[in-house]
């Protein structure tokens, strides 16, 4: 029961555990490399007031999920991307082992980097530039099909003509409260939120169906909580310094917002599980729900 | 349905895509959090020809599962345990956070420092070292439990006096199949052999259930491949060696050493998965069949 699209929403203090920006990269490495393996296509980082590292976090997701051919062009140099070189690559789809090769049919991320009155030139990891026949604006970043070889020629795609895993997008928002407004309510029709959390439901073979069932061609939401505070803390938070709130309130909330909210490791042998570890034994969970 | 005991199986070559020791203990590390998590208490290293480093392996596994403060006097001084210190601590009930802080009833990981004739001083992370009943050899890691707290004094604990996870054992074998010897044969009364392969069955609920019930109180043990090659090759290439075998027998082989060829991930959306990865995924996986 494959959903529709599978976004995960993590806190700005995701890296508040590491000490230095070497191991920061590593951990947001890390995330970015299980969204790709389990095919996440959206993240969004919602403001953590204890540590908002929102910029550094986009920035070092957005640089591992640009194709290595195009990193040049679209990803400004900045100093905080000093260590992102020692991030994996994603080798997914997008990311082609070799760029030069080209086939009629391929389909490719690139970038406008010349426009023309009817057409314009893409950047697609050739030496040789692809002649888009639509004019797009210059720097844009595009996914096109490549229509002829020589000379190079290529028309522009839409998402859902996209059959493999065509990489994430990143956003970031204000307050988890209102990275929630912004996405599907939590009605089994639209879509469906998931709150982990070591206190939450432990999984079972049981659940698993049921959310496999509930989760039918729906936007799924993922959500995690800081290594130093949970998504229940997070949201009474949130919620005192609207003002708006009672404590009570905060809690009901909290667990109106989720459909399920899910202990995906039950009997820990450790008293922390670290965010990365998280991320990647939730999604291989949830993946089995989805297949 | 808790499995008696959980052992990972992992090649001398599981660091072969890292091109520095930096990279090297990141990567072990994160085996040995992954371990930790999930209650494994054994890992076996077999040894892969492509690359041999059982020694680094078990070295920084074993650095990372000693309590903190035995390290000086259990860890010889290595160069290759230089980056060892930034692997993030495993958390685990036998690593106390404050080890001077002992209460009565407390199980504690201790080395013998001095003998005695009726009785051994043990170092248990406190100034004081506590005294044993019994005479242990100098330098021996020993379980105790803590009797008296001023004197300090503590008795030996057998294994399965130990409630909480107490950390896992390190040990090598020459090839893979050696190390499927060594361990219980392949019949579900006397435990589980899983293999990993993204060419093995497609894990599902029905599947989980099935290995649950299957690995009742049995010893589960989990064969990870190596980054560059899978189970399969390297369990032909050691027929091979072993020059007893034509293909079709190695092919054989494989299949009937195990009870169950799993692909935990199945629809990856990367070319490849990370052995790190895979180890997270496919416990936490198993760990919910366990439950």
């Amino acid at each position: 029961m494959k959903p529709r699209s599978l976004a995960l929403l993590l806190p700005s203090s995701l890296a508040i555990d590491a000490s230095d920006l070497r191991s920061k990269t590593a951990k947001i490495g890390q995330i970015a490399r299980a969204a790709s393996v389990f095919r996440a296509d959206r993240i969004i980082i919602y403001r953590d007031p204890d540590l908002d590292e929102t910029e550094l976090i986009e920035r070092i997701l957005n640089y591992a999920e640009t194709p290595q051919y195009l990193r040049k062009r679209l990803i400004p140099l900045a100093d905080d991307l000093r260590y992102a070189g020692t991030i994996p690559p994603l080798r997914t789809p997008h990311h082609p082992l070799d760029a030069e090769k080209i086939e009629i049919g391929d389909i490719r991320v690139g970038v406008v980097i010349r426009v023309h009155e009817n057409g314009s030139w893409v950047d697609i990891g050739s030496k040789r530039s692809a002649f888009l026949n639509v004019s797009i604006q210059k720097g844009e970043r595009v996914n096109v099909q490549v229509t002829s070889n020589k000379p190079l020629k290529a028309v522009p795609v839409d998402d859902d003509e996209i059959a493999g895993y065509w990489g994430y997008s990143v956003m970031s928002a204000g307050t988890l409260s209102e990275a929630l407004t912004s996405t599907p309510a939590p009605t089994h029709a639209q879509g469906l939120r998931i709150a982990t959390s070591r206190y939450g439901e432990s999984i079972d073979a049981d659940l698993l169906r049921k959310i496999g069932e509930d989760s039918w061609s729906g936007d799924v939401l993922v959500v995690f909580g800081a290594p130093h505070k949970g998504i229940s803390e997070i949201m009474d938070e949130e919620k005192r310094r609207e003002g708006g709130g009672e404590k009570e309130k905060g809690a009901k909330s909290f667990i109106s917002e989720f459909d399920y909210t899910l202990n995906v490791i039950p009997d820990q042998g450790t008293a922390t599980v670290r965010l990365e570890e998280a991320v990647v034994a939730t999604l291989a969970i949830l993946n089995l729900s989805f297949h």
